[in-house]
């Protein structure tokens, strides 16, 4: 049994466009290290090396109540150490909050030796997700630890297909402005139009058929969301404008990562996904937004032991 | 250019489950049988050699219907007979009116040489699932010419997704009793609460992977339908108990066929699927209601021209 180690925990598009709440997706880009080591006494200690001052208290830090949770299940007397080294702005919207709390669920099961399934794993992790959201949700986690794409069919009970990955490019931009989880959560009607749901259901029936045939035109023309996106894409300055010139420069498709506020677009050559990062700055240079673009690839490892 | 052919074609299941207005699959059985021939004058000749006593007039007929509107898109001399032999039962949401459409809009298209393209076949067929529903609808036209399951991700504009069909059996039971389709759609609600349409959309995403990668056990574990099926059971006596104990002879799944009154159930085997027919018989026959059954295959065929 391995006493430390160093893991890289990617981030995460959720509510990949029509496929709201069960459709997630791992970037190669940006990522979270962290470093974890067992105790031999029932303890959490969290050690940020970052600048974002997110709590040392293991019961308010999302890997620490992962690793409480893990704890609780042992019933026995280790503890954990981690030092954290975020690269995931929290509340980008690209999944810090499944980073930390994936990276914990699996690192703590490497240094246990591979005592959990990995649903198990997933579960564990889904307390850190409550914690920062006050939802138990896995469109985050999920490809954070199986790389990939990851359906959330459902989640009582937890059923999760990994769904081949396509070979496309992901453009981000992270304007930044504050979108609280919450706030995204609570803007959205509890009803729908039966007709807009069809809808949403046949693109996301054309999405995943997409990206399992690699069939990248079908993929462009299912990227649509008739629900979610015209609500919450008005909490995000620049959105519509973001989007259309992206699809003007050539990229497939895209919208809103997560609960925003960054919005992803895909990209079929590394020459459109650096035009769309061009068009994404010019929009937020012209609005005097700041904001972090990354152009990179999906991730097809989740979750990685480095060292 | 072959002057005269008889044609089968499929009866279909629409409305698969989870896939309400998007999804439809072939059958093996039952089908109609079609003989069609060119006319040197700009006439439609309906001749039905069956029981059914279905219009003659072809403003009424919905083979009739199709062929008129080809023959308005043509703006020639040439006119069609036709020979129905219907095998598919009017009224028993297994595509009667879709293979009628189908059937005449590809057998039309051979007799003349082949003129138009899939999507337009697609387009002159639903002018008689208008007829037929008052709804212009492509999700039984479509596996009714192209065999196995199709996926209509959206009728404006067209877009038809053929999705590899898994091996699998098919039982239907047809309980003999009227339901319009224009009274199973009224009685759906407009408005739908978002948590049960993200419920849907995890199927759907599902049920197409499950499809996509002959996975069985996905495939029925997203066979539910928390939106359509709920309110328009209560219109099939006998559906849940049908529904219930299918699924306890080992059926992976079903629901119902189009706007009902069938009932359909997919299984891995030919001896789980006569099983699943004798308990729909059993039901049925309990019921004091009378039925035809079928045990069959999906086809993977569409509309074929057999001579």
């Amino acid at each position: 049994m391995t006493n430390q180690i160093t893991i890289r925990a990617p981030g995460t598009v959720a509510n990949l466009v029509c496929g709201f709440d069960i459709l997630g997706m791992a970037l190669d880009e940006p990522n979270d290290i962290m470093r974890m080591r067992l105790l031999d006494e029932p303890k959490v200690v969290i050690i940020n090396r970052d600048e974002f001052n997110l709590p040392t208290d293991p019961l308010k830090n999302v890997a620490g109540v992962v690793l409480l949770s893990i704890m609780e299940k042992l019933q026995n007397n280790v503890g954990f150490e981690v030092e954290i080294e975020k690269h995931i702005k929290p509340g980008s919207g690209i999944g810090s909050s499944a980073a930390s709390a994936a990276g914990a669920a699996v690192g703590a099961n490497h240094l246990l030796g591979n005592k959990f399934t990995s649903d198990e794993i997933v579960q564990f992790a889904m307390n850190g997700e409550k914690l920062a959201s006050g939802v138990k949700h896995a469109d985050n986690i999920a490809p954070c630890i199986l790389g990939g794409i990851s359906l959330i069919r459902s989640i009582h009970p937890l059923d999760i297909i990994s769904i081949p990955s396509p070979d496309l490019y992901v453009t981000v931009v992270h304007p930044q402005i504050e979108v609280r989880t919450s706030d995204a959560r609570q803007i959205l009607r509890k009803q729908v139009l039966l007709k807009d749901a069809i809808r949403q259901w046949g693109n996301i029936a054309g999405l995943v058929t997409g990206f399992l045939k690699n069939d990248h035109a079908l993929i462009g023309r299912s990227l649509e969301d008739v629900i979610i996106e015209p609500v919450r894409s008005i909490l995000i300055p620049g959105f519509d404008e973001v989007k259309s010139k992206c699809l003007g420069a050539g990229a497939l498709g895209g919208g809103i990562s997560g609960s925003g506020p960054s919005v992803f677009m895909l990209s079929t050559t590394a020459a459109i996904a650096s035009a769309t990062e061009k068009v994404m700055m010019n929009v937020y240079e012209g609005l005097g937004i700041a904001y972090n673009t990354y152009v990179t690839t999906i991730n097809k490892k989740g979750v990685e032991i480095i060292d």
